[in-house]
């Protein structure tokens, strides 16, 4: 079965942007991480800050991550990024992001995630914990 | 006649946010630039990065800027930007940002910034020009 | 008396700079904001990170903050940034900063911030709280 | 021969941080890439802004940046970034980061980069250049 796509589209800001005119490196991952946020909030039907209430986690948060920047990303251009999980496994997942420009790949990012619960044993730490069957089911359209 | 205000609906994203788990301040000014740069590309009916060529100018570097935090802006929250010019000088202009969190103003905003072109007599470097009349007008509806 | 000077040097990042080759303007409350918390560590002698348990309040949220931009500050350069307290009132105080490029002003910044505590009768609320007289006593060298 | 070690060492702001108090993601490859930055200032002994006229190139765009996250930095902690280019190519070099809070590892990061000029056939483009032999001279210390 096909993964279930999101989608997001914006416009580049003078802010994102560095001398060379062209989104500065970090900010691809900022855009990355939005897109995770709103995928799962969209695929869910929960707002992002409410997750972590509702699945009994504190987050999920990046434990690797790799971009490839293929072609620059310019001041005033219109941009959409399409995200997928690509994998879940017990306690991690990851996403893949595709960053393009009037249609052409510009850069694609890859995150790996833990699901993060607190730690009952360490107060103030986390821990990994068994993504819930709910999560995995609403991304496979069940 | 009533200013064109103009309005731009977004979230507030994990990467805003401070240990607090609000927007972190500096933030507010990121997006209050965003919404000059929307406001000027939607009435002048130019994208934001051909404003330049288009009008013969640099850019409207800002000059000096002023924030008032009313309430904070929480991660997950859909947030509304109300922004206006408020005066058109011969060279510079002043506008207004107000931030609401579901109807309630959270972050205000005055910035006054500078129309600038390229100066003829000091190469890279950048001068006060007038404000074209077409710019006005169209603020003005006209 | 003289106020405390804190000073603090540091270089221009290229992820600082614009697409006009400056400091983007939101940076400079970036910047401000690191420069109170050094501030207050150093004149304390408590980790920026304690400040908080030390004195129990929570922190010292930004309620108004005024820039104004007098020269661009450029990729490379070093900037040194003075602080210091200008006023302290009853649960709220003034810091003024001052961004200088080989000894010229180009940025200057006026913070207003409250001293925050836990509001006991709104879980998850902070309140204005008075400021100790030990953390007055610090500043005035005493 | 070991490769020259850069060490960069400052302190984990507040603005750096996300509510769950750690450093947001993206913010560490703004560390990284101020590091790159600042190792070639150091080793070239040219100003990083003054690195392109000095080798007739434009920068050195990122073009894969991976990032493994092992343990969280917090606010207020010290860090220290290790920085080191692990291998030069024809027209592009690796770049190896490790930044360490208290002596142990908390992030790693690995940056590729390409030796760019402005594309003679492509006003406005650049194009991959040989990195000047002068430069890997002053990486191996000769």
């Amino acid at each position: 079965m096909a993964n279930l796509i999101h989608r997001r589209r914006f416009t580049i800001e003078w802010g994102h942007c560095d001398p060379a005119g062209i989104v500065f490196n970090s900010n691809f991952f900022v855009f990355f991480d939005s897109s995770t946020w709103d995928m799962f909030e969209k695929v869910l039907g929960v707002n992002r800050a409410e997750i972590g209430k509702t699945y009994d986690m504190v987050g999920f948060p990046l434990v690797d991550v790799r971009g490839r920047f293929l072609k620059p990303a310019k001041f005033g251009e219109l941009v959409e990024v399409e995200s997928e999980v690509s994998e879940f496994r017990r306690s991690s997942f990851d996403v893949q992001h595709k960053l393009t420009v009037r249609g052409e790949a510009a850069a694609e990012g890859t995150e790996t995630r833990v699901w993060a619960g607190a730690d009952p044993d360490n107060p103030g730490k986390i821990k990994a914990k068994p993504i819930p069957q709910a999560v995995i089911d609403a991304f496979a359209g069940r």
